[in-house]
């Protein structure tokens, strides 16, 4: 079977204000367990702001989306700019709050927010091209606002209210519903599929999950991606 | 079986200036797959410099070893001058420049630099009280130094020179054999077990390793840890 490239488009480097780094780690691994290969991309731009992790706190100093996310790929990233989709099969976005910042502003404005106009071009582009999306944590909300006022309405999970969340798993899944996005509910053991649209999403972290349930959920993501190419 | 209870000792957030990323999370993910928990410190201090992941350059820009470790442990961290040695049963070192830059200061100084008076403190404390050891890629020489001027001459490794390596393994084995560690040459396929002194040690990304090779080197060294605990 021909080897399946993988674009991974990290948001930063860090759950509060950048990719979340298990999920992306475990993206990374998942898809080198299953014998494919990936290439990081990441917008080379401002991150929206800066939060200290220990604290809490956002913090005055700037940093880049791009340079931040360089230490989740080990240098071995390009910017998203530079991607050209006939190099790849599939596109997977880990989640974490960059996602919600910096490639959408879910985080600040929810549905309303603006997706960055090179993200929502590259999703558009798998997506006419008959390639796979992949999506993890806060990833699908980017999914939503890329599908919005067109034909398409994905298939998508950002995780479920019948197990605890930090998150308002209601009020989100409300939100993309409403930019036309077809919402199920999944547990951290789930993920969804949406085989006509060849989108896969998992909740991962916008439920209490273990880094455990983390690392199985974005391997069945991977191989469910891997599938459809 | 009694859990373990492992104290993992992170340095920042990056291969370049902080903690090997997937080092630290593939240590993490491999004591909650056996069965045992972990509790991630950190010192609360600046770090030694700041690299710019993506370009290579240094930057002018202070951050904090604490704060910027806390990105891996999604803010589950403490300060390691909080860490009581009574409450773990191990303590794993991932590895990474800032294990040699803001834990000890190999990078900059080799086997003359400094190591810091907190780590050296806590390491003796472990081994004093009989408990267990581990430390990846750059990580044995912080046990190197804090060894150094006992009596007790630990088995350790950095990888190994029969095999590609972006490193000196020679250079940096000489450095901890002036020390008074006794030290072995293992492949990422390998670890170094010194059952006298409770103390693994495994390559990683000292060598020319995948992803995969890292995942599988780091949960022989977990695997390791525990068995001896």
């Amino acid at each position: 079977m021909k080897k399946a490239r993988i674009a991974v488009l990290l948001a930063g480097c860090g759950v509060y204000d950048g990719s979340e780094i298990h999920e992306a780690v475990f993206t990374m691994l998942a898809i080198q367990e299953s014998g494919n290969s990936y290439q990081c991309f990441a917008p080379d731009k401002p991150q929206y702001h800066v939060i200290n992790h220990f604290t809490g706190q956002e913090e005055s100093q700037p940093r880049n989306v791009l340079h931040e996310a360089a230490r989740i790929a080990r240098g071995d990233i390009k910017a998203l700019e530079t991607l050209n989709v006939a190099d790849f099969d599939a596109l997977i976005i880990p989640g974490g709050f960059g996602a919600a910042k910096n490639l959408n502003q879910w985080a600040i404005a929810g549905p309303d927010g603006m997706i960055d106009g090179d993200v929502k071009a590259v999703i558009l582009a798998f997506s006419a091209a008959g390639k796979v999306l992949g999506a993890l944590c806060m990833g699908p909300t980017v999914l939503a606002k890329a599908f919005e006022d067109t034909d398409i309405s994905p298939l998508l999970t950002v995780g479920t209210t019948s197990e605890p969340s930090p998150y308002d798993i209601a009020a989100i899944s409300a939100g993309m519903t409403s930019l036309g996005s077809k919402v199920v509910m999944k547990t951290i053991a789930e993920i969804a599929v949406d085989k006509k649209h060849k989108i896969v999403t998992a909740p991962c972290y916008m439920m209490e999950a273990s880094i455990l349930q983390v690392r199985e959920n974005a391997r069945q993501l991977v191989d469910a991606v891997i599938s459809l190419c």
